[in-house]
């Protein structure tokens, strides 16, 4: 295990999309949404135990969620936790990440990766991190991992990469030509067609010193906030200075702060069974279903005449259910969710009507 | 208020078709199934309290639900309480709440009815129930109530009237041609256009010594087994002496025992927003209606698109339910249901699956 290898996990998200089960005191990455026995997060972690040895191994999260982080991967230490006071999208937690790793190994070559994701083919995972790893180690190249987009959703963001510029030792990673924010359908034909645009998973590959490096170079408001923390980090006025310096910092992420406007940007091309879980047909995509296409998180669910549906209950929630076709039934806390599959992007909604109404204990 | 007048309310049923609010351990006489605060049986002896003096209304009920009886009815007395150790149908337990009464006034006069009807027009109830206690004081008949039919239902039996034998004192109040079992639907129709037919309400007024006298004469095999303990009855005896003695009894309805065959029967015809509540669909057309025709119990229940639904949910669950048509949704005890309305037939196979698949402590 390469002791210069590196991970930050993004672990501060707050989504609403999967409401009732995840909720602000509860967010996605922390459930077992898979109904597997581990949370997201636990997923992420175990795979990265492949990459870096578990001491290398840092969660940013908000600072609200400090003890589900501890409960979840209780073999890390306090340190590893990095507490985001506010929330400031993904550029200043990677400063603060790359600040913290400097002060213990400035040789250090860094993943930085969103804990919220599912990947169902975690060998090739390692596979694509170690070859990325390996390249930012002796290249000074930012890069990041496309995946091979197989049909135009309209819920990513695209990368188009330069066929022309490949890398000799691994031809899966190439020069990135641009980023494209989530695309209108008709655009996401196009980008399909033209077989040299991926999709943007948002895990993000390079060596400390050309990240930091990056940062100084596009986000210097950022960088100066941190710089003067330098003889904080990893002792026990870290916290102090963070909630200081933290609330002051733009709120501005990774891709549209950085990658979009640096020029030594690459794509590792890949597949690794990826998907973000941003809604809850790609949730329904990842689990597996019975015979009538239902896929049921819960030990206690008896089904009939039910077809096409996602249903998440707590393990000892008996459930009897007749006659739905593609809805998603989904309890969590004592909160019911009965909602089409057709219409959960309307569950931002009812989750705003709920704090509205019944108070910000549901949400 | 007459001390003569007696009230036998049967609540030993166990009923499965509204789990899973309605359970073994807690059936529908016992649940609070409109939403207002008190269950049905609460509401039972509250109606007949204009009736009789409270120490004088007996609850007869099955041996395993003596302290929800003492719970629900917290002012009555252990011995108004008559356990039955097992179920044998209404006939044994009218015949041991005449021999029981009978100890305490030989000249009762008795309304015995179950106590998981729901009933609308309480006044008019009470008048009615009035009447036919006076016409029974002074007559002797065995009188019961039918109810004036608002459409052929095939889930009730049906009594047929004499229309030229009337009682001067109150024409309501007419001589029993026959009793009808639950008709097809064609006999239903007929019945109602016919003019002469009454949903019969399970619902029986008489003078105690005039009960007596029936079951002596048609049902003398259980008037044997319960005559010898006529020294038990209201003394520390009388539950062993109940307990050996009950078991013993075949297993009859009052209707099938004494009613279809006496002669001496009078219907009293009557209309007091009366169901049995025996299906949802019953509970349904009882429960007030929101502007989409969603009859709801919950007081945290938001609903979308939603209409003709029966929604029953305990008071402090959060439940959103979005796209549902002409569907049950209910919840008690940890358990879930959802079932087409047209489709609630199928509850009771539900009931036996969850009782093989996860245990007898569901259902």
């Amino acid at each position: 295990m390469n002791k210069n290898y590196f991970c930050v996990i993004m672990a501060g998200g707050v989504g609403a999309r999967f409401w009732p089960m995840s909720r602000t005191s509860q967010p996605k990455q922390f459930i077992d949404i898979l109904g597997t026995g581990e949370s997201l997060l636990q997923r992420t972690f175990q795979r990265f135990l492949k990459v870096c040895p578990p001491e290398n191994i840092f969660i940013a999260t908000n600072s609200i969620y400090r003890n589900l982080v501890k409960q979840q991967l209780p073999g890390i230490a306090e340190s590893q936790i990095l507490c985001e006071p506010s929330r400031r999208n993904t550029a200043p937690c990677i400063v603060y990440a790359n600040y913290k790793i400097h002060q213990i190994n400035p040789n250090a070559t860094i993943v930085v990766a969103p804990s919220d994701h599912v990947i169902t083919k975690e060998d090739e995972f390692t596979n694509v991190i170690l070859s990325a790893m390996d390249a930012a180690t002796h290249n000074n190249w930012l890069i990041t991992l496309g995946i091979q987009p197989s049909n135009p959703n309209t819920g990513y963001g695209y990368i188009q990469f330069d066929e022309n510029e490949i890398y000799a030792k691994d031809n899966r990673l190439k020069k990135v030509k641009t980023f494209t924010e989530k695309p209108e359908l008709e655009m996401a034909k196009q980008f399909l067609q033209s077989g040299d645009f991926l999709w943007n998973a948002g895990i993000f590959i390079w060596k400390l010193e050309n990240s930091m490096k990056a940062f100084k170079q596009y986000l210097p408001e950022i960088d100066e906030l941190f710089e003067p923390g330098s003889s904080y980090y990893n002792t026990p006025e870290e916290r102090d200075f963070i909630e200081k310096t933290y609330p002051m910092c733009k709120n501005i992420s990774i891709d549209y702060g950085v990658m979009e406007k640096a020029e030594n940007v690459y794509v590792l091309s890949s597949e690794f069974g990826w998907s973000d879980l941003g809604t809850w047909g790609s949730l329904y995509d990842h689990l597996p279903k019975d015979a009538n296409r239902n896929a049921v998180v819960g030990k206690n669910v008896m089904l009939y005449h039910t077809e096409n549906c996602v249903i998440n209950m707590p393990k000892d929630k008996l459930a009897v259910i007749q006659g739905l076709d593609n809805f998603i039934v989904a309890e969590d806390s004592g909160i019911l969710l009965i909602c089409r599959k057709e219409d959960e992007q309307h569950i931002r909604q009812f989750v705003t009507d709920v704090s509205i109404e019944k108070g910000e204990k549901y949400v």
